[in-house]
């Protein structure tokens, strides 16, 4: 079976992961995984290897067991079933990121929950949750490696699209590429001011009602944010010429 | 009605905006305002957009209720509001920008006040007031979205120029577009100082004194800020190229 | 007596060092050592001189007492021996760096150990081993200039491969250049994330059978960093162009 | 009378003046004075302006007084008088920086001195000394503006050739302007250091035999400073290029 390639949603996804190492969420572990559009049961996916080198030509067509639907003898990433299991549980997702960002690795360590503190973050909802392998799975290598596994992990998402993974990481998923990108960064700036406002005092998180009202990322904030990031992008001249 | 486009004044706004992007002190979220030097009932500002993309071509004038003096199409920012009341509450305000700058953010939760602390920073006077939507308007998508709360908002401003958004961000106003880059600038290094000194030990501000004679940010001293801030675009070529 | 150049491996020793600089691990003060493919009593180290200025015709053959196997009248590093005694110690050890990562020199101040995390860490064992200089020698200049205090040095390694020194920096060591270069940069990411999670609250360290099924870092995942860290070289067009 | 232009110290000036501001301990206030090499009782120092757009058709000499040795129409830095009261005090130095390190400025705050920690800072001895003009001139507007004030600063500089100035910034002096650089960013690395490590518990400084026996920065160690900061310049291609 050959899967046609969506040209365009694959160019999208390696903008995505662009954008992600450029602000410094994603570092040599992370992969943006994204459903096709034209069929639900069908992801796409890098074969495994660096963020920074990415190409469309590297992406691949998944189903929802995490296995590829071509024939490929490329190495593929052990964490593939993650986002199997976001599609399969969560009919919404279009889109899936796993990373281990610097600003949320601290919140992976059980000392405290991460919680929406701004505008920008009221999406997250009032804690995010954290996931820990040991209390169904006990000791393992600490990566996700089977459905199994995988499927428990993306029940524990939330309506805020966002879970931290103890001693490891982060999934987050998203009605799009742009979405996630928008959910991945702002997740970060969240976490960064948490980290800085604990050293000052008590914090005061949104009130229910704030974060209700804030509610999930506007699309046009979304929009804004892609063609922020997009702007500064190596590649991209714009910025760096001073458009004027 | 066609408002004449003052371009020098709108050459700046395009060029305050990438320096506050360059230093690290506005993100997606963020506007510039400026005051028409011929009409005090005229701010410029840019239509919603990315601020790593804006041009002069995206600038547009509005009124002191918050709406636009020429017929227009695009999206606007949900929060131009917010600069109306600035230029309307204080006639020495020629310049007026809102952002989420990193280093402001965790004073933005309600831990602990941001105070002066240092020489470049005296101008913020000895402890910067902290606006909280809650107070007057209870529950909000924390957005200042009408002139009922952007009102509410430039009242809390002191001689210091800024005030801080609980769980939202800053607003900084300034006698001119270099004006308001040093202090924009100059509050986030402030703060940065006090966040690192809060962890070492109690911490002696500036006296009442000090914060009086130090006073308001000196001309050459501002002119100077503007010259190494744009030094260090990526579109000027002066330091990339190492003049000598 | 002249030994023939191992040109590749010396290509290999440049970019690691550049690697190096560039993700911000090493500073002035800092070398790596790579042992020659065909002769384990042979090592190559650079000349006295800046990282960033680094060339492969910098590179010198060393015997395992640390001398020139070539006579030269190049400045040598005084700290040279730290590698001539890993070589000697560890026949398994072809790669050593040492460095002074403003991530890991917290860590060498005594006040709280270094412990493994997360997945890309686990390889740093439950605890890194802190080597205090004055615990044999007394006061001292703090470097390591002969072969007894390299060779104290060398002995307090772990199969972790990581030994911190008091006052002073690292010692990392690995089974090929791209193997030291990976636990280099994980081993600062570890750090960050602990330094930060400690300020949460407790931090929950990996579980013994977390570490051993963790276990070292596999050739996939090393041979992934290399090709990412690559990427992001200012030499490297690979990613400044977007290639898509 | 006209003072010959000491042109390769001049060149030399405004590349430690890059070196500071690419290497972040230079913002806009900060400014580097060296000695005249054939005439003692004179040094040099820009005009006031910005450190991004400095040139060495910018530099003008002073006397020990503060006062420029030709006649001039310029702007003059203020604070030009802590430079002449650092040659008119200490014969040996020959090198001055002011500046406002991000690094350094929470240890001007009062909270917890700056100490030696490590190798490569050992040379600022066990405490850096922290100066406060309230304590001789009460309530100033916290610039070091006459020759009482610079006096009184000067006096408080310690073989460590380094004071901070409560709530304002940093001098440091050097026997050159290579041993300046080094020694104004090491400063900074051991502070950011020190912050850190107070995060995570009780500190061991280096002992008075470590201090002592560590000394003074090496030549060699300081001309390998210059060496790697010059090759991380933008202007400079030998880094950027990947020199092989």
């Amino acid at each position: 079976m050959t899967i046609p390639r969506p040209q365009a949603l694959l160019d999208q996804l390696v903008t995505a992961t662009r954008i992600l190492v450029h602000e410094g969420v994603m570092d040599v572990f992370g992969h943006v995984a994204l459903r096709d559009p034209s069929d639900p049961g069908v992801f796409w996916l890098a074969r495994a290897g660096a963020p920074a080198r990415l190409t469309a030509g590297d992406l691949l067509p998944f189903d929802l067991d995490g296995a590829p639907l071509e024939p490929t003898d490329a190495a593929l990433f052990s964490e593939r079933f993650i986002h199997a299991a976001v599609f399969r549980a969560d009919a919404t997702a279009q889109a899936s990121v796993h990373h281990h960002a610097a600003a949320l690795m601290p919140y992976c360590m059980g000392g405290r929950p991460l919680v929406a503190l701004s505008q920008t973050g009221a999406w997250m909802g009032a804690e995010v949750p954290l996931w820990d392998s040991r209390a169904s799975f006990g000791d393992t290598n600490m990566l996700v490696t089977d459905m199994a596994q995988a499927t428990d992990l993306a029940a524990a998402l939330t309506p805020g699209r966002i879970v931290l993974m103890r001693g490891h990481g982060v999934l987050v998923t998203g009605t799009g590429p742009e979405d996630v990108v928008f959910r991945c960064i702002h997740a970060c700036r969240e976490a960064e001011t948490l980290t800085a406002a604990l050293t000052l005092g008590p914090v005061t998180p949104l009130s229910e009602g704030e974060i209700a009202l804030a509610g999930t990322p506007a699309p046009a904030a979304v929009r804004r944010g892609w063609d922020h990031w997009t702007a500064r992008l190596p590649g991209d001249t714009t910025y760096r010429k001073g458009a004027q």
